[in-house]
């Protein structure tokens, strides 16, 4: 099988699986996406390994779940030593470039103990994930009272005031807001702003930005060795707000309805009801809220569909599209109110559940084209998947997904019997609220495609969905009686899990196997041996003293 | 509390729990080991998180379980990125000296990605497992047909040579062989060859010669500042054989009978019947083989005592007893024929089951001195005990053990409800002949100091032992229909265990309380905020771009 030559995996921040035309969304038009999945397929069923930014992308830029990598929440350092995409794919010959986001957070005190400089080759991709960095920029460009929040430079900032924007942060005063008549800015931080047109000319804001630059690259003489480039974009996350066109593209009448119900607010789940009344879920059961930012999140995401067309072209018109994987997903998606929720954080599916297309050039996957995969997918799944792709071994013993290609190829492996994702809210005031140590305050998720469960550390009670009779998963079977045989078979699955050989990175299954048609006998190591009659005449010989070792 | 300047840290290989004389055997002597147990504390139920050396070690100098550091065999190499004793007690001023073994195999493969070069101090100790090397002996300097099995240069080999021991390893043909009247060697490796004197001088024998490498390293300018020096002793380990006058020490005499019973013959676990059905259990069944074994294992442990004696006589000489914390222990026991098995592996009290004594010199220490603690302790308590008596503090989100301190200063802390320890057999040929894959050739012992449960990956039912009706564990009740119910409660303390938080060693719990009161508004990431008049003015009044950010 011949490898593909590059790789193109992009990401979006926080867009939902059902936030696609090919996905079936009753108003959103994505014909872009929708071109992706008829050339390529669309797994429907992908699950993130955290349903937060920066876990969920260690998840995959490190391919392993996030209680192997340890860095279980934003801004928890990925510890020096973890192996990420970009050391796999070098060793087949294969640059890794980033262009956007990663939320990355170097481990400062373990490099320093390890002596590896930052501005060193080798210091650069450990504190940058494995990239090298074409551009980095995370799309966080806050500044309060207190100050900023991410310490870096911003290339994007930096490149608009090249532009002319003023000010000290034309991302957050230009990108991020709307003006009023009176010329006072709107901020996009604020929901109700959301309707609001950025500020912004349509190309100056961050996703044509970010498209320009991935296609710098594509043409750079960085791009002639083979590659995999991680374009990585900011939006639609918050702020929510788009420049013109797209922001008068939708309107509330193009919002669905909020999939929640009165149920769920009836005796809830400790952890669960926290969250719903935490600010963001009373934010978001406000009618006006979900009428403002979701037109802005639809026009965010049908501005992005239109940069991905335009990407699509570039890579058909340089010829790259016969070479070159392309891959489409997502960090995490988006509750938008559903369930009484804002943002992500739990595990129903508008939070955990990821769009996910593969476009693979070969012939092998031309039967494929344009099919619909109902797997249970992890987003680990995808760096084997690349490694693979390059015509290079999969490390199992470091990477914890399983390569997808074999149904890309149309076949039909034995697959995984669960989907298994983690949430850390340790550094929650909720958690203060409950009196939950930081140890304890974490969540998992396992999913057999029908049943799931929600395991709460910390003495709660576990929630359970039952996906076949209530798809919305509005009823929560977690204390019903008549549920705990499926309980306990979904902690099965659980602990099946957590019990997995995770940290044996340093030796593979194949050395293992290898080690044991070893014979100690042959290096003088005899264990059990009762006499010089029980072993060969060579070892007795060597042993006393009549014969010398081969090497000593 | 004042801190301890210096710890010594001594550790036998293979010395099981019960051989010693304060530990209650019938005939051994240990006068100095029971000179150091009225000293300190004799912690009487201590067990290793793996009984094997290398896995074992691991934990010792992580503080980490096995499955959380991933060495889990001998030779499986420590992954860079693992931090040590040594990197933890540095901090606090302290430096880490090795008089001895480690087992310790470099991720050379990790140290060549990140640049570290072995001859770099930070190199060198990544590679030695944190330690500064004052002489490296892992006293496995065999040479067979196919050659030798470790490649590194034998300090001993050498010295010994230096002495006029002739031949290319004195190690293997005097220091572990007797000779015949001919003058034939009579190899140490064959087990009926083990009441043979070593044909080696007394003071030349290992136990001696680390010893004084230990006192050289004692007068030496780097035991000027503080110092924990890990003296770790090769024997009693296999080649069982020692020099007179500790060959004639103890005769057949003195051999316990084993702890063995005709029904744990009867219908056994599979993978115990496997290790009973090696070679090394067949050998150890035999009672010629326990009758020339045993004595020899006695005549080294007494060997050790005087040596050990010696040592304790140096220090008390050169005033070192008043500041200096001694430890006491060993890797793992050795069945020596108890249960049909021979060397450890499998989790009964003989193999996984430690000697351990701790001398604290603190006063806040005399009122336990020359008492016997029976808490369930693990081989990772002792390195953040370490670091406490030091006067560091103790990284609770890296260290998974808990300072044994409070036992040793007469507290009654709370404590764990049991102890676990993990056993990795995929390298063994049995795996293969029961078909085992190398990833479910893993064993779990959990232990709440009355039940022990062994969990088998791979398909095969637990072993069940209740030590109160039956303290020698000849009765396996994993399929006891009357206990279905205990091994549920054993099964739910392992996962509970399983489930723990072992990879966010870069966030301390201290760091994520600080975050919970964290306020992401003051530097401008504001969530689920509908409008300016729901944050603080300032806030307010920076979004409207009438007021400036401090840091930008």
């Amino acid at each position: 099988m011949a490898a593909v030559r590059n790789i193109l995996f992009v990401m979006y921040d926080q867009l939902r699986f059902d936030y696609l035309g090919c996905a079936g969304h009753p108003h959103l038009k994505t014909p872009n996406f929708d071109r992706l999945a008829a050339m390529g397929v669309r797994f429907d069923r992908a699950y993130v390994q955290s349903p937060v930014c920066g876990a969920s992308r260690m998840s995959f830029y490190t391919g392993r779940y996030v209680s192997s990598h340890g860095a279980a929440y934003n801004n928890y350092p990925l510890k020096v030593g973890e192996l990420t995409l970009g050391d796999h794919l070098r060793k087949a010959g294969v640059q890794s470039w980033l262009v956007g986001k990663t939320h990355m957070k170097a481990d400062a005190e373990g490099m320093a103990r390890l002596g590896l400089a930052p501005d060193s080759v080798i210091g650069a991709r450990v504190a940058e994930c494995g990239f090298d960095v074409w551009d980095r920029d995370d799309g966080l460009w806050s500044a309060g009272p207190d100050g900023i929040y991410d310490a870096r430079r911003s290339p994007y900032n930096a490149w608009l005031m090249a532009q002319g924007y003023p000010g000290p942060n034309p991302w957050q005063d230009h990108a991020n807001a709307g003006v009023s008549a009176e010329g006072d800015i709107l901020s996009g931080w604020y929901l109700l702003n959301s309707g609001q047109p950025a500020n912004i000319r349509e190309q100056d804001s961050e996703t044509p930005w970010l498209t320009r630059r991935c296609i710098d690259f594509l043409g750079s003489e960085a791009a002639q060795a083979p590659w995999l480039c991680h374009l990585s974009y900011i939006k639609p996350h918050w702020p929510y707000i788009v420049p013109e066109p797209w922001a008068g593209l939708y309107g509330p009448e193009h919002v669905v309805p909020p999939v929640r119900d009165a149920r769920e607010r009836q005796n809830p789940h400790p952890v669960y009801r926290a969250f719903m009344d935490n600010r963001i879920g009373q934010a978001f059961a406000r009618d006006e809220v979900r009428a403002a930012v979701i037109p802005a999140y639809m026009g965010l995401i049908a501005q992005a569909d239109a940069e991905f067309g335009r990407l699509l072209d570039h890579l058909e018109a340089t010829g790259r599209l016969a070479d070159t994987m392309i891959v489409l997903t997502s960090d995490h998606g988006d509750y938008l109110g559903d369930h009484w929720m804002g943002e992500k954080d739990l595990f129903h599916d508008p939070s955990a559940r990821i769009p996910l297309i593969v476009y693979d050039p070969r012939a092998a996957a031309d039967a494929t084209r344009g099919t619909v995969c109902h797997a249970l997918v992890e987003a680990i799944d995808l760096a084997p998947t690349f490694v693979q792709a390059v015509g290079a071994e999969v490390p199992g013993h470091i990477l914890e997904g399983r390569s997808l290609q074999p149904w890309l190829h149309g076949q039909a492996p034995e697959w995984r019997a669960a989907v298994v994702s983690e949430y850390d809210w340790a550094t929650s005031p909720m958690a203060a609220d409950l009196g939950v140590a930081p140890r304890d305050a974490r969540l998992f998720m396992v999913f057999d495609g029908r049943w799931k469960l929600m395991h709460c550390e910390g003495g709660f009670r576990p929630m359970l969905f039952d996906l076949q009779t209530d798809p919305q998963e509005l009823i929560d079977l977690g204390d019903s009686p008549g549920h705990v045989g499926q309980v306990a078979r979904m902690y099965d699955l659980l602990h099946a899990w957590a019990r997995r050989i995770a940290q044996r990175t340093t030796v593979s299954d194949a050395q293992v196997l290898a080690r044991r048609k070893g014979a100690p006998e042959r290096v003088g190591v005899l264990i059990g041996v009762a006499e010089a009659g029980d072993v060969a005449p060579d070892v007795a010989a060597l042993l006393a003293g009549k014969a010398q070792a081969r090497f000593v």
